[in-house]
């Protein structure tokens, strides 16, 4: 069986810690080094806990272990900063979770270019055959792949010609390990706010990918984002005039989706916990007056994040895709 | 002191111990009973155990003595059919928190009549003149305050002119006491889910509310109603194209609500809790774009239920519209 | 009607803000200043952003002003600081609830003299009287307590003879608003850990108060406190060998706290929401065995911080002890 | 690679749930049936909605199609039921998830015998030898798991003398599907409260276990259980009087536990998510005083329940124990 040695930089964070989990448990990975600027010499299972009993290594300062591939999990604008300082080999794949190889304001194409590296973004379900040829992955935005998976089947077919409007609640992990006001739990529990109403910076991407499907004109999105008092999760739900009956796009979302194995369309109507500490998104329509109503659910550090990336790493390395990624829901 | 007697039907319920609790510590009031079917014989504060030593009380089946006012908290349907066994005298006020007698078919006015009785829906901010003068009341629906509250100025003026668009996401005591699937705590911790998208039954009482103040037509309203894992609290954010600046939308709603003690509106960005256990409304304008967005927050069960409720009783016997409804936020 | 002047020293922080909730509608208490360092200057509602509306003074640097009663919200430590650095005159009472003045080495009495200041230890359930006559108090901890009104009625008939064993949860409120690891949301949530076990500080307070009520030695307690995910509240439940039937439990419990308007016996098992909010303590009675189980539940922040305090200061004062104290319970 | 063909009766509920959950991703099972008599009929993908995409399967009636290994999760009493009414050949191993195998009153031994059947009682860290040669299990309960490993050491040692004093709390699903007044989410959210103090059930076989190790006469347990805001999982706290050192107390744990995958030691302090969706049980010692005092947390559905079946089948079958059972912690 292949085996593909990975390391992993910013390995002590959330999505670090997931794709530790991830790749631990991965059949064809063998984890090279876990680095952290600000944990370096610490056991790992010290700051991921429930990785106690399963490993015994440390989080390294150092990231010069020759890889196949490496995983960038340091936060936004730390990945360009890492690059610069830490030439990283032509052999070596790059699969960056930051957002900071995922558009060009210079590209209105697909690919972002950046000095001398070439950045697919990696949705599978958008593109994944270039994933598959691809040197190094920017791997998206949570909200974004929540949005982009409701969105995708009508844009391929340039029906996607109203007025876009989406509300969304996401947990308090898609906020990171930093502590906070709005993540201190007296604060945040049994309690609900906005934030980047109407200016989400995910939009920036939602907005690249479908002008890369649609010839027509793309419609403004128009997002609502809540943050809400649990821990694991995205839910998004959108909606948009359009003369699409409720089964003409059933029918069209079920094709577009009909080889992809972890978005799944519900019949019923959804609820988060049944993505959570899974890879899936849960897709749901429902149509009311001339309103198609999509929700769109997913894991944040799964689908999201961290599972995501594990996915855009098996299509490169030629793998299942499903491989480290048939996870147990925890359902509760 | 004027001492008003009151006695409270369905007082077991979630609706009727929140009324239990404001009615105990009101200045002007005397609580003569404490109805309830299924509990009648037990001590009150065997179901509202916050209670214990605060009252000695039993639940009755009867809710015949004589009252100044009398408050039904029966549930959807139940008011009609308690008022039709048990004539209650025209001296005796009348306010009822189902949805019973908040509008009628047959009727596009202010005042529903049904039977020999006629009912002023009770939003104080609305019609507080026809509260005063007020025989009954049809206390307002929780997520309709919400939403009134969020929109009144502008339907008003006569600015409401372009499809509105709410988000909106409720606890579960919206749901009341009983027991159900979508309310069981396993299910819905750490959980969220849509219900009722584009089609909650507090639209119909939105919708009739603003035809009545504004002589153009009143644009279409799409509303995604949300169920968060926490217990008190609803948060909605309405947004709408409008040429108003937001200094001109601010200046409009501080005018609207100058003369209301409990609608406040925030210049930050507000959050659920700081309305949580008070009978405040918080609201927060921003504009974006072309779009208007106007935050509205209560709590469900106090500006939306049991507090409104009081605040009604309060206009109708001439006292300050504030009295019994001072209440410390739970804050966290 | 008697107004007293009040000010507040630390007045930002969770206790401070309660008491503030507290005071701002306390019908004997004119508040004179609300004194932070850290947010000298900012809207008081700024920070508590419940109170909206409801006051428009800003924090202040100073806290010179004359008043009556000067509370100590400043955290263990300060409160001594605070007092060398700005002296309050005798005139002026002192309510610190910081540890500082809780217990002295060198004293086994009941009242702790430092520097020219004696302060009485401000639990009311054991020393109404002295409280009345004190110049400055030294408010309970909150675990403290929910212990001492647990053992009381043992202690003060000599009847705490064997080894007692407690165990007890706390919200996150009680580690104040200071921002760490275990106060972050997406650690605490859905969580439970253990911390000082055996060695709570607040075993030293007890202690002492029993010592002071008992001439047979006090036994030893054994302590597990543990943290749990909710915001607000103390549930303990302490047990020990004991001759005593329970229903001579029950009358010796029943007997001591006749008086007491906040510390009610409930003959149901009881749950920890029926005191958030209150001020109340709600202890309950079973007999297992040899084994008598108390349980004590009270809302850390009133009963166990600023509740007390107030309450405190009505004695003291010679107000009706519930004034500004009849709290509705938030209940859900 | 071996397959063995598995069948679950009692599979709607949520011990049945996390099951098919286990055995969908197991290397070495094919289910074969998934019973549910309420349920039959319905996919069961639309009971336990995670599964949507995972398979297409309905619940089923019957329960008779021939496999190597049945797990029953029918509940307390309807196991005994279930065989009586539905003969299991002997050829097929039994997995009792009930109480109904887990002691006799006639037995002192380890093994219950029932009719024609023989039960070994299922904890694999206390007999996996006679596990691996038995015909039926008996699977223990969740605190009685929790508890066992916490003193399992000890009692091997004959060192379990003094009186134990146990406090320990659970999650919501400890209580199953069924609603409840104390498991819905608008009383349960942020609460706490006790039950079945010092008589939960699970004493019973903590105690017939520690007896089938000690020679010496096994003190007396004390056990304090509370329900806690969260939905999965168990922390205890033990702690007895020892003339152990700490040292010599984590000598004799480790060595204890040496050979067992699951449970594992953690010099830190623990937390109970760090177990959460997994099947481990975590154990942390102290020393304060002669008090040594152990804390062991396990997932109450997987090492609690469904995990420990899947473990005990794994040794039935001459598998590696953890086969199947390296699942990805939630962690947050």
């Amino acid at each position: 069986m292949r085996e593909i040695k990975a390391g992993i930089v910013g390995a002590a964070g959330y999505a670090g810690g997931e794709l530790l989990r991830l790749l631990l448990q991965h059949p064809n990975v063998s984890l090279q080094f876990a680095q952290s600027q600000s944990q370096a010499g610490k056991p790992v299972s010290d700051i991921h806990n429930d990785l106690l009993g399963e490993l015994t290594i440390s989080f390294t300062a150092d990231a010069s272990a020759e890889v196949d591939v490496i995983f960038l999990c340091a936060g936004h604008g730390k990945a360009r900063e890492f690059l610069a300082a830490n030439p990283v080999p032509s052999s070596t794949k790059i699969i960056d979770l930051s957002q900071d190889f995922r558009w060009n304001e210079s590209t209105t194409g697909e690919v972002v270019e950046t000095a001398d590296k070439a950045f697919v973004y990696g949705l599978p379900e958008l593109q994944r055959e270039q994933i598959k040829e691809a040197q190094n992955i920017a791997n998206p935005g949570c909200f974004a792949t929540a949005m982009q998976l409701a969105l995708l089947p009508l844009a391929k077919e340039g029906k996607l010609l109203q007025e876009v409007h989406i509300s969304g609640i996401t947990g308090s992990t898609g906020a990171g390990q930093a502590l906070s006001p709005t993540s201190h739990f007296s604060w945040r529990t049994e309690n609900v706010s906005t934030y980047k109403v109407m200016e989400h910076q995910h939009l920036r991407e939602v907005g690249r990918t479908l002008k890369s499907l649609q010839t027509d004109e793309v419609p403004a999105i128009h997002f609502v984002p809540y943050r809400g008092p649990f821990a694991r999760g995205i839910f998004i739900t959108a909606y948009m005039a359009t003369e699409l009956s409720l089964d003409e796009a059933k029918q069209l979302y079920s094709t577009y989706y009909s080889g992809h194995p972890f978005t799944v369309i519900s019949e019923k109507n959804p609820d988060l916990k049944q993505v959570v500490n899974t890879n899936k998104c849960v897709l749901h329509l429902q149509k009311h007056g001339k309103m198609l109503v999509v929700s769109s659910l997913i894991d944040n550090l799964l689908k999201g994040a961290a599972g995501q990336a594990v996915q855009n790493m098996n299509l490169i390395f030629g793998l299942q895709e499903t491989n480290g990624l048939k996870l147990k829901a925890s359902a509760f």
